[in-house]
C-alpha cells in the first residue's frame, strides 16, 4: 500500500429533500471519506427556479405574485431544512471533516454540473433519484445526466429497499 | 470520527481493454480502498458472446467456424491480458488489497449487473464508456444501464481528457 500523503480532496454531495440522497450522504460519510483526511465536503442543494412555478401555470394566471412568493418562502425553509439535516449527518457520522454549503437556483441537473465543474470537484455523490422540490417539471434522471456530463468521477447511490426483490 | 471496525467490503471493479476501466481502477485503488482494510477487490471482465460474433453476420454464411474459433480465441486473449493488466495496477498501487478475478461471457449490461447482484458487492466501480470488444453490438451505455439497474453504488469514473475543453 501506498504510503502517500493524504490528498485534499473536494468531495461534491448534491442533496435534496428525498430519503435517497441522505442515505447517498451518509454512505459516502461511512465508505469514501478517510480517517485523518483532509477532505472536504461541500453539500449542494439546488433550489427550482421561480420560473419552473410559473411554467407549471400554463396560462399564466393561475398562480398570483402571492402564491409565488409563498412558494419562494417554502422553496427556501425546506432548502434551509435539507442543509441543516445534511450537517448534523456530517458533525454525527464524520465530525472533523470539513464542511462546505452551498444553495443555487436552477434545473439540478445544470446546477450539479456547473458546481463540480467550477470548483473542480474530485468526486461527486448524488442519490440516482429525486433531486428538485418538482421532479416532474424536469424530464429525465437527473443522476444519468450527470453522469455523463460531470468530467470527475460520479457516485449514485441507490437507498436499498427493505426486501430484497426478485433478481433478474 | 466513528471509530468503528472496518467492515470487509467487496468492491466490484468492471474493466475492459479500454484505458477508462483502468483509470477507474486505479482511481478506486487510490480512493476507495482504506490502508489496512479488510477489502475484497473483485475484478469482472465481460466476453462477447459467441452469439455476437454470429448477430455480426448477417447473412449467416460470412463467418467460417474457423473464424469464429479465432475471433473465440482472440476473445480470451484479450481477457488474459486486461485481466492481467488489472491485477498488476492493484499490485502495484495497494499490494495488500484482496484481489479475485472474474471473467463471464455475455452482455457486459447483464453480466455486470448480474455479478454486482450474485456477490452481493458493497460498490461497483466502472469506466463510463466502453466495456466489449464490439462495442457497437450493445446499443446504449453500459454504465447507464448499471447505474440505473445495480442495487448497490455505483461508480462512475471517466477518464480526463489532457486539455480542459470548453464548460459550459
Amino acid at each position: 500500500m501506498a504510503d502517500v500523503v493524504p490528498k485534499e480532496r473536494k468531495i461534491l454531495v448534491a442533496v435534496d429533500e428525498g430519503e435517497e440522497s441522505m442515505y447517498a450522504l451518509s454512505w459516502c460519510l461511512k465508505n469514501v471519506i478517510s480517517q485523518n483526511s483532509k477532505d472536504t465536503l461541500i453539500l449542494l442543494y439546488a433550489k427550482p427556479p421561480r420560473a419552473v412555478y410559473s411554467a407549471l401555470d400554463g396560462t399564466g394566471y393561475l398562480f398570483s405574485a402571492d402564491i409565488l412568493a409563498t412558494m419562494e418562502k417554502y422553496s427556501n425553509d425546506v432548502a434551509a431544512c435539507v442543509i441543516e439535516k445534511a450537517k448534523r449527518m456530517c458533525r454525527e457520522q464524520a465530525d472533523e471533516v470539513k464542511v462546505e454549503v452551498r444553495v443555487e437556483s436552477g434545473d439540478p441537473r445544470d446546477v450539479i454540473c456547473q458546481v463540480a465543474e467550477k470548483i473542480n470537484a474530485d468526486v461527486l455523490v448524488m442519490g440516482s433519484h429525486g433531486y428538485g422540490l418538482i421532479k416532474r417539471a424536469f424530464l429525465g434522471s437527473v443522476s444519468n445526466h450527470c453522469a455523463q456530463n460531470v468530467k470527475c468521477p460520479v457516485l449514485i447511490v441507490k437507498k436499498p429497499k427493505c426486501s430484497s426483490s426478485g433478481t433478474k
